[in-house]
């Protein structure tokens, strides 16, 4: 057994007392406390005959050549918001970490394929408010016009930030280049939701991320003196708004997926005015992109609705969206099988949060992932916490996943 | 006939032209537009021998003495809003000055009673955020604490800025004294809502003002990632909350009377979590003391079976309260009587904004109200108006009002 379970869960507590404080993980991305983080990762590496090497979005890659370029990717982020858990991203690296000591071991240093351990730039976007800054860069996705005027809480643009830690914003793109060769991609996460938990199940097979439509409404009715205006003659902007809140209920019932009303301003917002304009957020993710299309019809259509019975009027507009990432079939079935192998049992669930997986998936790259229970099914907290027996049972599992994926990768070379 | 209604039509555009401008009336109190109307009633009132004289609060008050020391009380108030509209106020005392001028030529300078004409200061609240400042000192009930502390938008109290307009605030509730001898008050209004205008008449007697309960109700729930936590594991405080806004109207359904939310507030208040707290205010008012009561007691036990519903709690924080104000019943019928003479045809309604009248019946002195129909519905805004026509029967009606409350007076007397 080359696999040291209990390492894994060694070298998290003692990244965790490195970079973390009472109120938890502050590995803020383009910060100092994150490239501390980082060097303590190049630190464990080093026992490993690994090229060590950042591209042009900063992400940080540790590669292990191996008989073939065909290349298996496994990838995580050190980074962590503020405040946040102690495994949320790094989990994903450590697993990894041992992953590929335990590759290097069983293979005698000559793997059949490379294996590369990648640690994503900035997944959370804590500073500038936009996550997956390294994985989009990679994936050519990321939205450079909106990503140059990103400006953090200090009036310090995105470009000026990440120039200090050796990155040209410009060239960022070049990050792409890493993706060559690369076959399959693995990646390990805490769940960060309660599915897992509700089931009494330490390990789930991921099916893909939620496709997200995101948008604000607008509805708009007349300012009125809350004691001269009879019930019948408003226009009521908040009570059309509000019917949408039990509304999203019913439309999760009916297709799945997640709704969620986040936030509600009112104008003039005044004890003795009825309500003339109401904006709510609404987000809406699902796993397929037609039942995402139907959930979002749906809501637009029960807010004119409710708009027509008030005698207002309502206007949406798009914040955000992305389509839903549908995980590798094969990768995924590995993943299942690897779990069943390791815990006796499986689930497969979809992910909610967006993670740099979903970033590698869209470049064309196969690509899979891993949860594992997260109790209190809390993250971004300090009180983000996974049983130290899942612990091990999940970087167990993810080798047997990564030895999996190896196997089917040279059966493809001696195919093609 | 003594009356001359177009002249008050007149006056009114006079004082507007003014003290207004494009955005309508800024007659706000104390500040030197106000002062300038004062002075330009005061001139109107020239013309007859009146004493005049402001009280402690900044009352003006205009005594036409008669062969009894039992007054006759007319009311009104030369302030407004910014931006106000061109009748709120200055019309009940424009009515008052005509009609004072026709009791005077009727009875050839010698009324059987006094009657005295106030224009009430800061009936509108407009600078320090609270209303009825005179008319609550000559009841008595002026918070004198909560008045010390009002500061205006550019951090002048409210002590200060009265005593630039002579007021020394500690000693404003002498104004008291002039309900001395007051028998009946009399006040003519611009409805400032729908009612007359849905039923297209010109005029109201109208019954008391609103009781009024002002809560703000706090919902807690979780805050919640929008992704990852599935609709049935959520505490969505803004589902609770916006159950609420339907529940109101039915409320008002089975007690009449009528409740306003008039705003909402979410926390963390952004799009990718679920609403951990929910902030409504709700504004109910009735006419009826135990209606009100039973609106309040269904409203806090709808909010708590929504709590529970959604796994949230519920608070209740009370803003503000008062009681109901009815008016003196054979007042009431003397202004129903009176619009009915008047306009052959009369509707009885409560007020839902709260009038000077309803502190001088709180002091005790027989009251009503007159109001005349307002266009559009609306008042606080340069738009509102009323048609010429109803002026000119509002100011014969009100005078008709307020001779057959002299009749009553004399009468009362000579049974004394």
């Amino acid at each position: 057994m080359f696999l040291n379970l209990k390492r894994t869960v060694e070298e998290l507590k003692e990244l965790r007392s490195l970079t973390g404080d009472e109120d938890g993980a502050q590995r803020v991305a383009f910060t100092p406390i994150w490239a501390k983080a980082r060097e303590w990762l190049k630190f464990k590496m080093q026992e490993l005959p690994v090229e060590t090497e950042m591209d042009a979005a900063g992400n940080l890659w540790f590669t292990l050549r191996g008989d073939s370029e065909s290349s298996l990717l496994i990838g995580g982020h050190i980074d962590s918001v503020p405040n946040g858990g102690w495994l949320d991203g790094c989990l994903n690296l450590m697993a990894g970490v041992e992953t590929m000591r335990r590759i290097h071991a069983q293979y005698e240093g000559k793997p059949p394929v490379t294996v590369k351990l990648v640690d994503w730039a900035d997944e959370e976007g804590a500073r500038f408010g936009k996550s997956l800054f390294g994985s989009s860069a990679f994936s050519g996705n990321l939205d450079m016009d909106e990503a140059r005027a990103l400006v953090d809480a200090n009036g310090i643009h995105l470009p000026e930030a990440v120039a200090k830690y050796g990155i040209d914003f410009e060239y960022v793109k070049n990050s792409g280049k890493f993706a060559q060769h690369a076959d399959a991609y693995l990646e390990l996460h805490i769940e960060q939701g309660p599915v897992l938990l509700d089931m009494e199940l330490p390990l789930g097979a991921v099916l893909g991320t939620f496709g997200v439509e995101r948008h604000a409404i607008v509805f708009r009715g007349q300012a009125a003196h809350s004691g001269s205006t009879p019930m019948n003659r408003r226009k009521d902007a908040f009570l059309a708004a509000a019917k949408m809140a039990p509304e999203i209920y019913q439309i999760t019932d009916r297709h799945g997926g997640v709704c969620t009303i986040g936030s509600c301003t009112t104008k003039p917002g005044i004890v003795t005015s009825v309500v003339a304009e109401c904006r709510l957020t609404l987000d809406q993710r699902h796993l397929d992109a037609d039942s995402l299309a139907a959930m979002l019809a749906e809501a637009k259509s029960a807010s004119e609705r409710f708009a027509a019975e008030g005698g207002v009027t309502v206007e949406w507009e798009r914040l955000w969206q992305i389509e839903p990432v549908i995980f590798d079939e094969t990768l995924v079935n590995f993943c299942d099988t690897a779990i069943q192998e390791t815990c006796g049992v499986s689930h497969r669930l979809p992910s909610g949060p967006l993670h740099d997986a979903a970033e590698v998936a869209r470049a064309g790259i196969p690509t899979v992932m891993m949860f594992v229970q997260s109790l209190h099914g809390i993250s971004h907290n300090k009180i983000e916490d996974t049983r130290e027996d899942h612990l091990e049972l999940c970087v167990k599992a993810f080798d047997a996943l990564a030895e999996k994926t190896i196997h089917w990768m040279v059966e493809n070379r001696k195919v093609k």
